[in-house]
């Protein structure tokens, strides 16, 4: 039996017509299409992909594990992971054994901060893979909001909302152009960073980028320090826009 | 008249397939099509739709002034790219100001280092303008390698070849994954500084991306320092990757 091909395909940031070309030919002649979803929900880049999928396809939901009542970063956390990924890798692994091309589509793009990369690391040496890019969840950002973010010698970082103030601040005060992800409950100490580092003023908040129900405002605007994992805040580069006019 | 629409148009990487659904039908809806592009040159946007235009759309070719003589960063090169931006947003003026549906494509996304937004930030205030984001060059590059580039609470910077080897040397040290573009003659320099930082063993050379003649390979292992200005180096973060299996 000739094994299957495992292809990790980004769907884009939200919005169904961000899907390239490539994306959609893959899921119309994928034998199986898997994607990442916390227990109990549909999963966003399932939605995304919905009215494209053939009848008949079969779809693999592959839910994460409840693990709130692990701290995170300790032993059984991790080792909770590590278990389902591993598990993961062996459902696609019986599908790739007996032929079949397995779609594993990601929010965003695949190995940009995406789950896929799990299951590529796991299953790459062992079966034909094949990466399809998506349109990132920032560009998606930055273009609902019509803000550019960087041009020209500007360096750009993305920062992970998790690491601790004084990091944040410092990386942020070194940047011309960030985006901090990731936010949920840490954005209150993200703002302390934002304003400390002096770039409060030009911070935007955007929550459910490219969807119907955006939410987008200047986060110095926004009352409340209450965000859901998946928002992001925009800090704008480009000093030179004024000059170059 | 009811003014026209500027739409700036992401195209992607290079492969005509990784362009969006919404790219398409803008693409196919609009009345005018502008690319920029060198003197004597087709233009790499241009080549990726050349396949989806329509017949009798307006081509709008916006050719940068050849300004070689000139010292980059001097008074005189700075008037000659602001003036030729200027004429570039008077001519799509005056088909807005005709109600014309005026769309700008640019590879990768046009608000993440594109040209489009000289054009942008003249005409935004003045004309409905809308962005359409689309797949990063950076993304097509790390895709077509499999080399999945950033996970978790990586920090992930971007870094123009341009600036000074000590200050790449710095940020490089201090980034989980990089990438570094704009490369050209700037090669030799990051090379040194990729190695002072202790990164040079994982950077990867990528030239054309997601094209049929891409070049890839390790940078340790490539033998001269030519590059063309848009080649970039991938230094890939996730240095959990092994521990995660």
């Amino acid at each position: 039996m000739t094994p299957g091909r495992l292809i990790g395909v980004g769907v884009g940031p939200g919005d169904p017509e961000l899907l390239t070309l490539k994306a959609l030919r893959t899921l119309r002649s994928a034998d199986v299409v898997a994607h990442f979803a916390k227990a109990g929900r549909a999963g966003n880049a399932r939605a995304v992909v919905a009215g494209h999928l053939r009848a008949g396809i079969e779809e693999l939901p592959l839910h994460y594990p409840v693990t709130t009542e692990q701290p995170r970063g300790s032993g059984a956390y991790r080792d909770a992971i590590r278990n389902f990924y591993d598990a993961c890798a062996a459902t696609l692994a019986a599908r790739l054994d007996a032929g079949r091309v397995v779609a594993v589509i990601s929010e965003g793009d695949p190995l940009f901060y995406g789950s896929f990369m799990h299951l590529h690391v796991r299953l790459k040496a062992r079966y034909p893979t094949e990466i399809i890019p998506g349109v990132s969840g920032m560009s998606g950002c930055w273009s609902a909001v019509g803000s550019p973010i960087a041009q020209g010698d500007d360096v750009f970082t993305v920062l992970p909302g998790t690491l601790p103030q004084d990091e944040l601040e410092r990386r942020l005060a070194d940047a011309d152009a960030a985006v901090v992800m990731k936010l949920g409950r840490h954005l209150a100490k993200v703002r302390r960073a934002l304003e400390r580092a002096g770039m409060l003023a030009r911070a935007i908040y955007v929550e459910r980028g490219t969807t119907a129900d955006a939410v987008t405002m200047r986060l110095a605007d926004k009352a409340d320090d209450d965000a859901p994992y998946f928002a992001i805040v925009l800090v704008p580069g480009w000093a030179g826009a004024e000059h170059s006019r």
